[in-house]
């Protein structure tokens, strides 16, 4: 593959040593593989000369997943850029894994198709990454998540064969879905080097309003009462006051500071269908208790809209030198009583606790921000971690929605797994990477 | 468990030698469970003592997936026919294995829900079937298949262990994904013993159209038109002439047994969405050279298309004492190429091949009628299908769409998938089923 395209030197290394967790693993090579015949070759010798493979998208993963935790060799996966095919008469697209999702958005929407899956880091993130971690967003409440736009996939496994999954039809039931099982499995079970996916037409229109609230349980309430009446949005994000606050004094375009809690919903469809729809939820808002609602009118207040939301994240760090972010989710109905659950322990703690996310799937992130070397602080939120974990639990929900297990949520894996289905699990993980060379450390706790 | 629920009984056992394939194997006990721990000692039981258990639903695989092939004990799961809760705030449901999926989508609209999967033999086949051959029907073509509607599994292993696996919540990535592993499993991997299930709400209203075509080809044609201009019914079927006479010859309800084709075109959702779909709709087809289109008025006439539609399947023994029915998928925009490919196979071996299916999602049933006691026109079919199958994965089509491999597949398997992806199909079989004590003989050629 050309001395081009493998580094060994301290800057190149130090450059993959870190993900969007901001921890350091110093990997012992880098490479940048340009084809699935060399990923194989290098698997093989992976598995000959004894050394861990680490595969990278664009290193924006949550938990931990593309660091080299034990050392080894990261493959970037940026070579695998290309779309291959955008195929209108079957709504399908054959694409690389390297392939930035925003990036295929845009292809895919300029000739009138739709990509639902939409990571809030989906300007930077790979569509590779978003398979290993079978990613959500926003639009998942009506659209579903990446493994239901997944229909069959090029693998190269952790012994070096290559494989091919799935199908490139909508129906497909020959043999087990190992498509699924590579979906999710954090690029533990496989590299993912090609992929067919599925499409829809592109909704016709997309409408946004935000809705105002003076008290967070009733924004949550509403969440709840949206969907029980039947009213499935596109979206329907949550802010909390902290996140208001947060995503205002970086960009200054006039969210109201002072309300507890903003949602903001989106819908798609028929320019008929969304006035149906706009009316529909107002209706319910208001009846609900909402202090003020406001439609987007123009593209320019929608953009405005997304950029408030996707601002939060990096925008926390105003209130802590660290940020430890969960990815919660709890059956939607259950949304408010995880909301005082996080206020009685704020106040109980001390703690920042910042909460924004997918409301509509019951999907809370809560961001703890702290200085991590203040270890009585630090003690405190770990404790607050392990409270909000079994309390998730017991409301039905699970530790993660979106960022996967990786090394940050291995320690709680077993909390939500039981001793049987783990065994059943890494036994797997065993079939596929029998001497485990394939990004080791990850999911199973140590 | 009661010796009302054990029989070795001669007559018991004939009853359940049977499925939808029509071949028999007589079963050496045939057993029904009331709870998942019963399943769980039969299962232990079978480890020690070195029995096969095979689960059954209602026996209307199109595959032979619950026939004793190897002798052993039937275990049917009717008893585990409670519906345990539709909960309309989260959209989801949690249900036993043995209901009959046409009484749960009968339950759910009630409650102004909708589960979309419906195979077309939903009126006797159970849920825990469907998720076993990972069931598809009409309405995939909009709503996707019955992989897409389950969050979370209770099963037991063949081992006799009982796992959970999955979430009740829209989003959930802890872990390697064993609930869509089981689903499509055949009952080689694990029985089912609970669902939580997805749900929808029950779209406002259905509206159905019949489109008349001359030519078969100008039919085939028109489907993959629709989907190209990016219109989304909620079904479109499909039947060729022979199916339209065997209907009509059943049923007497007017259908134009001169046509070459008819589609079965069904749209739904809000009153004025489907009104603007109906009149796209019209468009298309006149464009593309329909002979006459029928709007159904009343419910009536659309529950009279749906008997036509679900009435060939049992009417064609009209045409030959055996039916031999496969249910191949390939990419829409090659349905035309299938369909030409079906009629010179016709013209040329002279054998009766009756078409009809889901053509909206390119899932064609091909039905050849014969006598199987005629050793020669039996191999004029076996070479048939022969060809047939090799053709669908040339235009990058699947073997199987809905009714998975069984024993009736097994011998074909290896045409689509590849030695290493098969290879690993068997060994995470083993890591599942060690001693091979579950539903054995399915799947795998041998």
């Amino acid at each position: 593959m050309g001395k081009a395209n493998c580094s060994r030197k301290e800057e190149d290394l130090s450059c993959y040593a870190y993900d969007a967790t901001a921890r350091m693993y110093l990997p012992e090579a880098v490479l940048f593989p340009g084809n699935t015949e060399e990923i194989s070759a290098i698997l093989n010798l992976a598995n000959s000369e004894d050394f861990f493979v680490i595969p990278r998208g664009s290193g924006s993963g949550m938990t931990g997943g593309s660091l080299a935790v034990n050392g080894g060799l990261i493959l970037v996966m940026a070579r695998f850029n290309r779309i291959l095919e955008i195929d209108k008469h079957n709504l399908i697209s054959h694409v690389e894994p390297g392939v930035v999702t925003g990036h295929f958005h845009q292809a895919v929407e300029r000739v009138g198709l739709f990509y639902p899956p939409d990571p809030s880091s989906s300007e930077f993130s790979t569509l590779g990454g978003n398979m290993a971690e079978c990613a959500g967003g926003p639009r998942a409440v009506k659209y579903g998540v990446t493994r239901d736009y997944v229909l069959g996939l090029e693998a190269v496994l952790p012994t070096g064969e290559i494989i091919r999954t799935g199908v490139q039809t909508a129906k497909g039931v020959v043999g087990y879905d190992l498509t699924r099982l590579l979906i999710g499995s954090e690029g533990t079970l496989g590299i993912i080097t090609r992929m067919t996916l599925r499409l829809l037409p592109l909704p016709e229109v997309v409408r946004a309003m935000t809705v105002v609230f003076n008290k967070l349980e009733t924004a949550a309430e509403t969440v709840s009462e949206i969907i029980r009446r039947g009213i499935i949005p596109r979206t329907i994000e949550f802010m909390d006051n902290a996140s208001i606050r947060c995503a205002e004094s970086h960009l200054k375009i006039g969210l109201p500071v002072e309300a507890e809690a903003i949602l903001l919903v989106e819908v798609d469809g028929k320019v008929d269908e969304t006035k149906i729809l706009i009316k529909q939820l107002k209706a319910v808002c208001m009846s609900q208790g909402a202090k003020r609602i406001k439609i987007a009118e123009t593209k320019e207040e929608v953009d405005n809209l997304w950029k408030a939301r996707k601002a939060i994240s990096p925008a926390l760090f105003q209130y802590g030198p660290d940020k430890i972010n969960e990815d919660i989710v709890v059956p939607r109905s259950k949304i408010p009583d995880m909301v005082r659950k996080i206020n009685a322990l704020k106040e109980k703690t001390g703690l920042t606790i910042v909460s924004f996310g997918h409301a509509g799937d019951g999907n809370i992130h809560f961001n703890i921000m702290l200085d991590k070397k203040d270890k009585a602080e630090l003690k405190k939120a770990e404790d607050a971690i392990d409270a909000l974990f079994d309390y998730t639990l017991e409301l039905g929900g699970t530790i993660s929605g979106e960022h996967g297990v990786g090394i940050t949520k291995a320690p709680y894996i077993a909390k939500e797994i039981g001793p049987v289905e783990l065994n059943l699990m890494k036994r797997i993980k065993k079939v596929f990477d029998p001497k485990g060379m394939l990004n080791p450390g990850k999911i199973f706790p140590k």
